[in-house]
């Protein structure tokens, strides 16, 4: 795993203040998983009835414990329930030991805290295809659990990290009937970013009352606008995996309430927006608006492609305005394009426009939209009225250093 | 344009020697269409009832002149035929101003030439969306006329070069009842390679007698197994164009002899090849192999997800058996795969098999055959019977260079 030391140059100021959320208590502990000097291991119990829905990749090679908490999501209970992840070590490709080690962590877990093992989630981050110690993780157990407090949420977003170079948390607090309702999320995730269901590892924990169909159904359309649309290397993670807990201890029921959608979709949009300022090696936020498409699918194909083009994030890196890369990305996508209808903008300098360089574009101007550390890239394909927005960052030499020049 | 001024390491020693074609005939000039002092320009005549074959990208959108050989292809004729290519500007994105180009283009090679309109074929490549002052094109072509000769293709070779570091060239000489024919092919290509249909720009010329459409089969059947199974950074160009003519000067008629479509498919490997080893920053080669798939078509779509990886890429320019991380490109790809069943090879060296680290895997040995020039990866999907081998080059801080330092 590359030790980064520096802070991505995107990073917020600060990790924010986040709501304390009645029935949800944070422990964390250093267990030494891989790491050492820091923690790796964080728990969050869940109070009786928590509904529980979520996220998950779907790679073909995806790992014990994603497999393990799709198994177990979607089911009501008025049982507790608890959350335990680990960093440095993503019991991914870890075969018949890697389902022993979620079964025996997550009996240990039930065991220590009084909960059903079918109420246990877990996730691992970190190395592929080394076999997780998980005696280093259930000897810890007993001292988490011991240990949990409600404003534990800051440890816990710092003991998930692996290359991360700061912690991610989001949060909203709306009020519905005179009542408060808090959202507070946390995510981890830096390379291998290219979500296909979720992204790397997000917990978002809300005092809403809501039944589980109802926020699996707000989690998955949110999802896709949110975490499914980032990119950072177009890699797809083993272990991508996104939980949202609503404990009801606000007494405040919102399975319709549209201000609870907008502020958990805004927690989620924060948190996969932190996740592409963290992207390794990152210097630039870029933000790849598509408009006029043929449909919605088309438009976020070819801003995936945009995205994903290392032609294009290595010319971001460098501050040039090189739109002749961006008519190729539009061209080799596979959804609709028309050559001759497409238009393009970085910020509000219009660079080319039915399908040639604008008459009145200005180098100067697209060069100095480049400079900022937010790049806006719009795409109009002229053919229809499918849109979408995308987000992803640079490439830079920082990227390969922490992919090439140090080992695993 | 970049400039870059080493030679990449994977380079062969020397350009080899191509055998003359006869009824082939070249020429070149430096018309200063955009660089300066060097060739940007060549001009190949073919004798009458020459035939022609072809393969274009596939991009929506795909450049004027591609549209046009695409329209011109296909049709048999007594007449000559003439290619004319030009680096430096690939009049891709340019509008009606790009149409009214290649059809001042084709109309003054025509008539210096002396053979008609519809048997020009044009390629133009480099920068993307700027106007292509075809007029410096036009200026040289009396000139080029009059200098052709036939033994001209390693000038042709060092013409149509962009960022290039080496001019890229292969041949093959067979014999078929007691007479000799031969096959001398040409190619450039760095950036912006993942094929997806041909590759950037290839010229390949033979004496062999053959009809349009068995030559137009080889070379589409080839083309799937060797252009269309490169790629250096997943950008797939605009102008990709490649173009087979034969001229049948020999007197040997090949159109069902299997040793001359032998011997064209290995020009074909051989120039893809090189197109590889020349990809922008490019330090190692690599084989991916890809075996046990439940189809030939899942086993391309794996092995292009490998290849196209920015997390492998990196591994392989650090050198490093990061084998965990080819687990999660098999996993994204989308095509079918059983974790469980999934066994990984670098070299000779077995990493994984049937889904877990192997039991006797040697770290050592696996970073030993990372070290070297040639790397291959060999995977096991364990569910079917489809194949693909696939080549690319690693992700080094030299396309960084290449692609964001310079300005374009």
């Amino acid at each position: 795993m590359a030790k980064i030391t520096s802070v991505s140059p995107l990073a917020p100021a600060e990790f924010p203040t986040l709501p304390i959320i009645d029935g949800v208590k944070f422990a964390t502990a250093a267990a030494g998983v891989k790491y050492e000097g820091r923690t790796d291991v964080m728990l969050a119990t869940l109070i009786p009835g928590t509904v529980v829905a979520g996220a998950f990749t779907r790679s073909a090679t995806r790992s014990a414990p994603v497999l393990d908490c799709q198994a177990k999501l979607g089911q009501t209970s008025d049982a507790p329930a608890a959350i335990l992840v680990n960093s440095g070590n993503s019991n991914a490709f870890t075969g018949k030991g890697g389902v022993a080690s979620v079964e025996a962590i997550t009996a240990a877990v039930a065991e220590v805290c009084g909960i059903p093992q079918s109420r246990v989630f877990t996730s691992s981050t970190g190395v592929i295809g080394e076999p997780l110690p998980h005696g280093r993780i259930t000897a810890v157990l007993q001292a988490l659990d011991d240990n949990t407090r409600s404003d534990g949420i800051a440890a816990a977003a710092k003991a998930i990290m692996t290359t991360d170079t700061f912690p991610k948390g989001a949060a909203a607090t709306i009020e519905i009937d005179g009542k408060k309702v808090s959202i507070s999320g946390i995510a981890k995730g830096s390379g291998m970013i290219a979500p296909d269901m979720a992204t790397m590892l997000v917990y978002i924990f809300t005092d809403a009352k809501i039944g589980q169909d109802a926020l699996q159904s707000l989690v998955s359309a949110s999802n896709e606008k949110t975490f499914n649309c980032i990119t950072v290397d177009s890699d797809t993670s083993t272990s991508d995996s996104l939980i949202v807990a609503a404990t009801g201890a606000s007494g405040v029921t919102v399975d319709d309430h549209s201000g609870f959608a907008d502020a958990l979709h805004g927690v989620m949009m924060n948190l996969a927006h932190q996740v592409v300022k963290d992207g390794e090696g990152a210097t630039k936020f870029v933000e790849i608006i598509i408009t006029g498409a043929a449909s919605d699918a088309d438009a976020k194909t070819h801003g995936m492609s945009i995205a994903n083009s290392p032609l294009i994030k290595t010319a971001i890196a460098g501050e040039d305005p090189n739109w002749g890369r961006v008519v190729m990305a539009v061209g080799k996508s596979g959804a609709a394009a028309d050559r001759d209808r497409l238009s393009i903008r970085f910020g509000e300098v219009e660079v080319a426009k039915d399908g040639w360089r604008s008459a009145d574009y200005s180098e100067d101007a697209a060069a100095s939209h480049m400079k900022g550390d937010n790049i806006v890239i719009g795409v109009d394909l002229g053919i229809g009225s499918g849109t979408a927005t995308v987000w992803t960052c640079d490439l830079t030499h920082g990227y390969i250093s922490i992919n090439a020049d140090y080992r695993s």
